[in-house]
């Protein structure tokens, strides 16, 4: 058994590593006074909770810096591996990938953010945000926005309306509830142009029903000049649909398991 | 200040709080009892801490069953996104994987085994260990054998040496260094006849010499009864050298930058 007085303030101390931990979050690298100032905690305290970690490989240090080790990435990456919507979506995002040359994402809602979950290719989409691990602000974002349509309001997470990266964006409550009635009226795809990234465009849709609990929105982006909207949106609509059928099981008319996706030849063409 | 009391067991909290988490390795769901018995924790010690994990996102509470959270995944990728190698590998490990259309991955040493820091493409390689975040024996495969041709055997970490996937793979220490023997004699590559997974070979490289400490290889695989091993071999080695200019900054001869990976025909074709 663990000591009585070990176990007096066992939340504080985990919420000690934590914060540590997150302090990283946007920093890769880090000394020992700026994780002090960014977890708020007493010097002395970080450097032996840093000293442990950096055992344990939680923390890597480089001469005065640290930052996180490789033993995060590995846990961390069993976090998507072990997705139901990810496992399924996978080969239908390489497909998506391969017929049209844009960039495949798969991406869930985090607070009033989007997470990338995946991201397969990348052509102009090199920023961080994009990046597998990497949010962006969900009324922004086609995928944050694809996924909340979805929602009655009552169950969204709070939201904020940052600046957006173009000069629109959206600002409100207001224009984001009509911008989610023209997503519904569209059939579940949302669009953005340039909200996000300046030059980037993405086009999404929600996989699978609401009831599904899948809560994963696929989507497909690109250059703003050259993106073909009308396409990608066809193709991101049929990805959603063959993933929700792999992710779910259920028993195709045509036949069982997913049929491999068939785009128009003009969308095939672009890739 | 934190108190005295909360200072005088926090490598014991931590040890307990990495053991938890770590009691995920390998298992995507578990519950409290499985939990308590993997990171031998007693029962109403584990179940505070994950309480506590659960409200920070550490940790994903499902029913009865447990599993690590999103925000583990959204640290853990901020790991390989900073690393040098990474960032200088990721656009010719996609170009590998375009004009080979074999599967293209980055992988360091961690101990006896290799851990995958990225993967572009997957074809047969379904297996978690091919995943990003996954480990294989070191001296079975190829990544691993041809970072370890690169140090001295005092810098090698302790191996290990399982079964192999196939009939062959290495069984021990004269064998090993048989076979490096003809890694270096390849001029750094490195061959996995099936070893880490019937039905795929591969072939790597390490990236840059042993001094310039990225610790990364390079590496393609395929099908073993199709995959044109020589020309993969020839494609690794070049995108090598084109990964280690990148990541080093070196100015080549012919002009700055690293330049286009110009793959035989015959490889190009394959894709």
């Amino acid at each position: 058994m663990t000591t009585a007085r070990s176990q007096e303030t066992p939340t504080a101390m985990i919420d000690r590593v934590a914060s540590l931990l997150q302090s990283f979050d946007g920093h890769p690298r880090l000394t020992l006074a700026q994780i002090s100032r960014l977890a708020n905690l007493p010097r002395s305290s970080a450097h032996r909770i840093l000293q442990r970690l950096v055992d344990l490989g939680w923390v890597e240090r480089d001469g005065f810096q640290y930052g996180l080790g490789l033993r995060m990435f590995e846990l961390g990456s069993q976090v998507v591996r072990r997705d139901r919507a990810h496992q399924a979506a996978l080969p239908f995002l390489h497909a998506l990938h391969r017929s049209t040359g844009l960039t495949a994402h798969l991406s869930v809602l985090v607070s009033a953010d989007v997470l990338h979950l995946e991201r397969i290719g990348t052509r102009a989409e090199t920023e961080l945000a994009w990046c597998p691990g990497g949010r962006q602000s969900a009324v922004h974002s086609a995928a944050g926005r694809a996924l909340l349509a979805q929602l009655d309001e009552s169950a969204w997470p709070e939201l904020t309306f940052p600046a957006a990266a173009s000069s629109h964006g959206i600002r409100g409550l207001p224009q984001l509830r009509r911008d989610l009635d023209q997503v519904r009226e569209r059939g579940g795809v949302a669009v953005d142009t340039q909200w996000c990234t300046a030059g980037i465009t993405a086009v999404a849709t929600a996989i699978g029903p609401a009831e599904a609990e899948l809560g994963a929105a696929v989507s497909l982006s690109g250059p703003a000049g050259t993106m073909p909207v009308e396409k990608a949106v066809a193709a991101v609509r049929m990805a959603a649909m063959d993933i929700w059928y792999a992710a779910s099981g259920v028993t195709r008319l045509r036949g069982r398991g997913p049929r491999p996706i068939i785009l128009p030849p003009a969308v095939a063409a672009h890739g």
